[in-house]
Parts: C-alpha cells; sequence; structure tokens
C-alpha cells in the first residue's frame, strides 16, 4: 500500500494511491487507519511529508562508493547524526537555499519510516517495527559541514528534509535502485544492496541506543554523485517501488 | 514563576512552586495556562520533565575552561547536536548505563526553553522567545564519542536527557552559577558568565539556521569538571535562580 498525507478541505488527513487515485482515509497509521469516503486525482491532491517524525536519524557515509568521493575511510560502526522535525519539506514544495551558504547539495536516499516503538531489536525481527519506506533528500550546506566537526548545522536547516511522496508499506529494501535526477540528468545512481549497514543492522544498532517511536524516520545514508543545486533547479530523488520525490529550488 | 509538569491522578498536568508547595494550573504554557483547583506538597507530586521538547539543541564546547579541559580549540561559531526527545528523563529518575559503555559522564547545563515560534531572531530581541530556563544534564558515554566524529550516539541513549525540576520564567540567564554534585561533592562549578555564546547569541544563531518552536530546547553546553558516574551514584545538577536536578545512576 502507497500511504500518503494531504491537505483535505484545510485538513491533515491520510490517504491511499489506488488505481491512479487518491483513496481518503481516516483516522492515522500509527494508530487505527479505516477506510475513508471519497477520492480525488493525484494532481488535486496537496500532498504533504507523509510522516511528522519525532526524530530523523541520519546515517552519514553509508555507501561504500560515498565514502570514497568524500576519501574517508569506511565507517566500522554506523555514524549517526540527527535532522530536526523542523527541516521536513513536503513532495513539490520548494528547498530554499540559505543565505549562510554557497553550495546547498542534494543526497537521495532510502527512509525507513519505524510503525512501532522498538527497543533492543535484533535484526531479523527489525521489519516488524517498520511501517514502510520513503524517498528522502539529506539536503545539506557542504560548505558549512566542517569535516572535523558535528554535522548538525549544515544539515538542519528549514526545508532540508523533503520527504514523500508516501510511504510504501509492502517492499524488500535489500534490492532497490536509488538515483537523483538534476533537471532531468541523472546525477547520483546506486542501489541499497551498497549499503554498508543495511535497513535491518540499522534496526538493531539503533534500537540498541535508543527508542525508536512510530513515526521516527531512518535516512539510510546517500551513494556517491552527490552535488549542488541552484536557484530554479528541480531535484528528484527516485527509488525503486516507491516512486519520485520532486523538489524545486529557490 | 516556578513552572512544572507532573502526573496528578493518572493526568500530565502543568503545576506552579508557590510557598513551598504545587499548584496545580490548567492548560500548558505554550498555548494558555490558567490558575486550576488543588494544591500538594511538593514531596507528593510525581515530577516529569517539565517540557516534552520537538527538538533539543545542544551547544557543545561552550565554555571555554571545558574546551580546554579537552585540549580542544575555542570554537568560532556555536557546535550543534541533537539529542533526541526519548533521552528526556524526569527529576528523581534513574539514568541507565547502557552495556555499550563503559564510562558514563555528567554535564552539567542551562537550559533555554523556547516559549514561542522563532525565525531569524536577533539577540537583542531573543528575550521576547524564551519561556524560561531549567537545568539539564547532557549525559554522555565518553568512551563511545569519537573525537573526529558525530557526538550522537554517544548523547543519544535513553534517559540521558535528564531536564528540571521546573522552568524558572523570570531569571537574567547571564550570571547564574553552575554547579554539578557527585554524591553530594562538588565537581562542576562555574558561571554562566564564562559561556562563549550567551543566550540571546545562541537564539541568533539558531534561529537563522532553523525554525525553533514553542518547546523547543537550547542545552547551552557544560564546563570542566566532567567525570564518569557509577551505579549507585546520585547526581545533581544546580543552577542559580532555578534549582537541584536530582537523579540516581543505575
Amino acid at each position: 500500500m502507497k500511504l500518503l498525507r494531504l491537505l483535505y478541505e484545510g485538513k491533515e488527513r491520510y490517504g491511499k494511491m489506488e488505481g491512479g487515485e487518491v483513496h481518503l482515509l481516516r483516522g492515522n497509521p500509527f494508530a487505527k487507519l479505516k477506510e475513508g469516503e471519497g477520492r480525488l486525482g493525484l494532481s488535486q491532491a496537496r500532498l504533504l511529508a507523509p510522516v511528522l517524525p519525532g526524530k530523523a536519524l541520519c546515517i552519514g557515509l553509508n555507501y561504500r562508493d560515498h565514502a570514497k568521493e568524500f576519501d574517508l575511510p569506511i565507517p566500522t560502526s554506523p555514524v549517526v547524526f540527527i535532522k530536526p522535525p523542523s527541516a521536513l519539506l513536503a513532495p513539490g514544495a520548494e528547498i530554499i537555499r540559505p543565505t549562510q551558504s554557497r553550495r546547498v547539495d542534494f543526497e537521495a536516499e532510502l527512509v525507513v519510516v519505524i510503525g512501532r516503538r522498538a527497543k533492543d531489536v535484533p535484526a531479523k525481527k527489525a521489519f516488524d517495527y517498520i511501517l514502510g519506506y520513503t524517498c528522502g533528500n539529506d539536503v545539506t550546506a557542504r560548505d558549512l559541514q566542517p569535516k572535523d566537526g558535528q554535522w548538525t548545522v549544515a544539515k538542519s536547516f528549514d526545508t532540508f528534509m523533503p520527504l514523500g511522496p508516501w510511504i510504501e508499506t509492502e517492499l524488500d529494501p535489500s534490492n532497490l535502485a536509488v538515483s537523483a535526477y538534476l533537471n532531468g540528468e541523472k546525477k547520483q545512481s546506486s542501489n541499497t544492496v551498497n549499503l554498508i549497514f543495511g535497513v535491518p543492522e540499522l534496526v538493531e544498532f539503533l534500537s540498541s541506543v535508543m527508542t525508536l517511536e512510530p513515526g521516527d524516520l531512518i535516512m539510510t545514508g546517500t551513494p556517491s554523485g552527490v552535488g549542488p543545486m541552484n536557484s530554479g533547479d528541480e531535484i528528484a530523488v527516485e527509488i525503486q517501488g516507491i516512486g519520485r520525490l520532486v523538489n524545486k529550488v529557490r
């Protein structure tokens, strides 16, 4: 099922994609989700980011090729940082380049959406705690990302966490093509088989540190090919089996 | 006013300290807060962390003496990392040392509680956006904190963000004694006059990057004297004009 969140008659609602249309639902996927009344064309739906995360846990340098691109050693345990909820951006909305930065990069990522509270979950049970998967863009002010310091500032500007367009709940995340297109030109192209730490391992590692709550996100890291975005650009993150997250850049 | 949050008849309520007693309030300080009915002795009140933050922004190396203690250069702009909401811990509750770590440190900190949505706020207007101040303990698994990597894992374990006991809403944060006592022995002792980036400057800097929401926290950093805690220890963070945050260690 492809679960999305939209603004409908001024209210935030969940819906699902079916036969190219949005079917409205009642409730939310973290409590109770029921069939609703009404449907609308996707082009009529004003999509929101498909979830409001309590925390967005991000993994750095999790593709071998991306670590190599920045001449950094392959991590022996996941490198973790957190993006704030205030950075969330809806599909189709504008990424705003901050005045402080001269280089704002895209980073295409597979994003895990946690469905149930998880603590000390072994890898082999990880899928029991996952609601589904969506596309994310870990937008980064590259020139503000110090090589030997915390990455938080460079990655926490408002609009720096585009997410969507929906959550695919039935998907094996182990072998998915992950791509980024800048103005239609393919810039990143990899596959989740190249992840250093796969989805089950990330759930095990992160839940050994902290309680994962329903709606929390794991942004699994980006492959090689990251690059800058300029005003007027269109950036698309595409993941096999999920769909395409498109944002313009201001 | 000293605003606290407590569990009362199974519900989360706000209260205020007055004449050594807790006076119950209705509503919450981020929307509308009204006088309530009933009062109780502080020792009868089961205190909760005084706020559930959307994001907890933490400043590293913000006292000259602490940077010196770790032989690190004085930062020229704030070093920022984020603790997840899942790390929050109530006054009086137990800090749990994770099995992954052999050294868990206390870090006494003045914590700013944001009261109103803030974006691009100049330092001289910062106080308009602050609800008040509380005590925080930026608990850190020191042996898991790599010198040249992200600090998130080392600082994000469950129970690693003790906060409280209450929010003092009438306070000048520029000249406050900040101390930590381990089993009654003073281990940290400094004053917020020694902050490299003061409270107004932090609000200006952080709100230039991201929107600060009501209930968000700024943990302003810790002075020198941090050290390990062991099972059975009692750690107290005391800040002049606010009070004392006490937790046991398991």
